[in-house]
């Protein structure tokens, strides 16, 4: 399209916006639109948006995607932006629906032990709401401080304690969309059990906004946890400390958290807050124990010993909260401090626990065969790998041996009987993946229930499935 | 259709399944097919099949389907046909798929925390087999002892740990299924987490086999748990009972169980297996306490004090397995006990805890006004009701009025913010129900993706959704 054509539909598709919501809600300067084109995944593709809406009710949503809907407008529905496979990023001509206007936890229900949100809160300012109740909202992705609730519905996403406590999934009662033909509807439940008809509140998890728009998110909540014990353990090699995982599995613990961070993840966080860690450890697993009392304890000890019977170098036990906390504090900071470093290609394989030696040596051997630097984080007990990929700037062979490592990771896990995404979904750098992964009848099975819930073909098309 | 017509298509589809596979697993004999008619539903219709098949393998389902699509014939699946709604009824003209040769516990991974299991396999004998590796299979609906985890699945059934363990969906990994268009497909994960693609394995949850059937699941299990505390309380009225129900849920306690029994089903257990329960109690509170250790013992406390707080004219705790498991035991006779009094249309309604007490006395006034006798159990820690609408047997009238009340408490459930079924699914008997709690966009959504995963529309039609 021309650049008066594409002038001409954006003033056309903005007056026509404006005269049914208010003026303020519509972006169309261009360096306002800049931080809405993309999310943080490496190297994926984004396009040029028409405009940018920032909603403030779900009636304005509903505006929006029915004018969409007549003029045959894209949308992409987009929370912080802190995706990691590109399931955010602006497609040419589409409009970008932000919900960083609608931030409000609308209730907090402690006797139902439920929460009714818009889509825009911030996953940590919910987790904060929710503990002046006594209540906690467990999902807790790294991303917490910044990422939104509806991006965590969105893309299903995971974190720390899902070892123990599941995903965002486990936590979605019901939710309301707007829908692929322009309707506001409720899907799902308030009661604590229900099955009147097909989970499509839970299909709308994860579909990372092919299926519909959501405009409100109702969530399970739990009573807030005690104070956790924290275990730490240092390794020299990543081999080892991926046997202490599978070892910690094979006792049959359910630890609260089980993560892994390797060297070059240490040092990139001591280089950014100084935190003194890689000057004792080469690897770090860190669990957390929360079983109250001498059953507790009892566990956080048998957590120590799969560690050092996994030639753990040094292991310790503390209940001081701030040290763990610091500790903790550097496993979320490790992929921002990587980025800082330079451009980052963030995996997201989940293998069999039984196979994360094995996966974890050959997410070494398939580096060394790309001369590419691959630090790693990892939920290890579950199996959740994060092989973060790095390149210098402005490096094109050093970026074309990383994506080729980034594939080759992606067969090792199905190989091993994992998937290709663990929590941060498909988006556009995981379609080849996923076409690997299923059955190709399975994937026809997406484009039918694609079709049926999206028959205009405007959510986020070209993301997940082609 | 005539006689002899239909002994044509009989013989047809009979000659044309056996050249296929093996006899055996074909049953044309009337006597034979009769057990397998229907379910448990009081008062739901059901129709007459062409014949019933018996598969040993997936492959014998999948050519199955694959002949049911050619003739267009409708496709039953059912497990033990303990259901409580109609969905596994026969249709006219159906083949009938019964699970009952497909019962083989495949696999038991204990690192992964893990089974997989055929279609028929009964609840309790997963859960037995699980235990020999010191495992648990949570879901527990009351038919634990006779229904299959096929069934369990199709209908996302619900049980007693429920209140702290989540339902059927909650332990779905993953399935092998044969789908609408004839082809045998693997939907979900054995990982612990994973986001790749759209959560298909889980819309098929509760879908009481209208979307495909279903030939293999994938369960996550939990460590087996450790004794629990039973505390018991004994009420005068439903309503108190419902008030200490409401009080838990406003301590912020977490039992693994909360039921109640009234005194009709006291009395109808007694007269079955003279317990002796209904001497003492009017309406029994069964709660469980499994947190381990002294945190444990002081939840206990405060679920006493909130049975003692709520008029219970007597409370009791105990740590003895035999008597707990007695007095559970008592829970679940209750429903059968009830069943060899007469017919008994069974509701299963779900509401808000906070509104529990108010429900049941709602339940109560509903009976008077339409003279029907109202016994209760519930899953009352979910908010999970089930009064059993009793009539004598051949009472014409006394069935026309169980049949209003059946549809006022359905009615009195959505208004309550309710759901018409907490987990026994739609089936027959609450499809009218489901129109009631859904908008009409979300019946349209159901309608489009039924036939998007079932085009022939061959896959139990006319259950769930019309």
């Amino acid at each position: 399209m021309t650049v008066d054509a594409t002038s001409t539909r954006i003033a056309e598709l903005s007056e026509e916006l404006t005269s049914a919501i208010p003026a303020d809600r519509v972006v169309t300067d261009r360096d306002v639109i800049e931080p809405y084109l993309h999310d943080e995944a490496e190297w994926a593709p984004y396009g040029t948006p028409l405009l940018v809406v920032r909603p403030r009710t779900a009636e304005e949503v509903q505006v929006v995607v029915q004018r969409c809907i007549a003029r045959g407008v894209p949308i992409v529905s987009r929370g912080a932006g802190t995706g990691l496979s590109g399931g955010a990023n602006a497609i040419d001509g589409c409009v970008i629906i932000s919900f960083d206007k609608m931030n409000a936890v609308k209730e907090i229900d402690p006797l139902e032990r439920l929460a009714v949100v818009e889509p825009g809160v911030v996953n940590d300012d919910l987790r904060a709401a929710c503990a002046v109740e006594g209540l906690w909202y467990p999902p807790d992705p790294s991303s917490a401080a910044w990422s939104t609730i509806g991006g965590n519905v969105a893309t299903n996403a995971g974190g720390l304690c899902c070892v123990k406590y599941g995903v965002t999934r486990d936590y979605v009662l019901g939710m309301q969309v707007v829908t692929g033909t322009g309707e506001l509807v409720r899907l799902g439940r308030r009661t604590a059990k229900g099955v009147a008809g097909y989970d499509l509140a839970g299909l709308m998890v994860g579909s990372e906004g092919t299926l519909g728009v959501i405009t409100e998110i109702t969530v399970k909540l739990r009573p807030l946890q005690d104070p956790q014990r924290t275990v730490v353990g240092y390794f020299d090699s990543i081999v080892d400390a991926g046997r202490a995982v599978r070892a910690v599995a094979e006792t049959g613990l359910t630890p609260s958290a089980l993560e892994l961070i390797d060297r070059q993840c240490l040092l990139a966080v001591d280089a950014w807050k100084n935190m003194g860690l890689s000057a004792d450890a080469n690897v770090l697993l860190l669990g957390r124990i929360d079983t109250p009392g001498a059953v507790g304890d009892a566990e956080a000890e048998q957590l120590q010993a799969c560690f050092d019977g996994s030639a753990a170098t040094w292991s310790a036990q503390s209940s001081d909260q701030q040290e763990a906390d610091a500790l903790f504090l550097a496993r979320r900071l490790a992929y921002p401090a990587m980025e800082r470093l330079g451009p980052v290609l963030t995996e997201d394989i989940c293998v069999p626990k039984a196979v994360v030696p094995e996966m974890l040596e050959r997410i070494e051997q398939i580096g060394e065969r790309h001369r590419t630097t691959i630090a790693s984080i990892a939920h290890a007990g579950d199996g959740n790998l994060h092989p973060l990929l790095i390149t210098p700037r402005d490096d094109e062979d050093a970026r074309i041996r990383a994506q080729a490592a980034f594939v080759e990771i992606i067969d090792a896990a199905i190989e091993y009987g994992g998937t290709v995404t663990g929590e941060h979904g498909i988006g556009l750098l995981k379609m080849d993946g996923l076409a690997k992964e299923l059955d190709p009848v399975v994937m026809d099975m997406h484009h039918a229930v694609k079709r049926a819930l999206d028959p205009h073909g405007i959510m986020n098309p070209g993301k997940v499935i082609r």
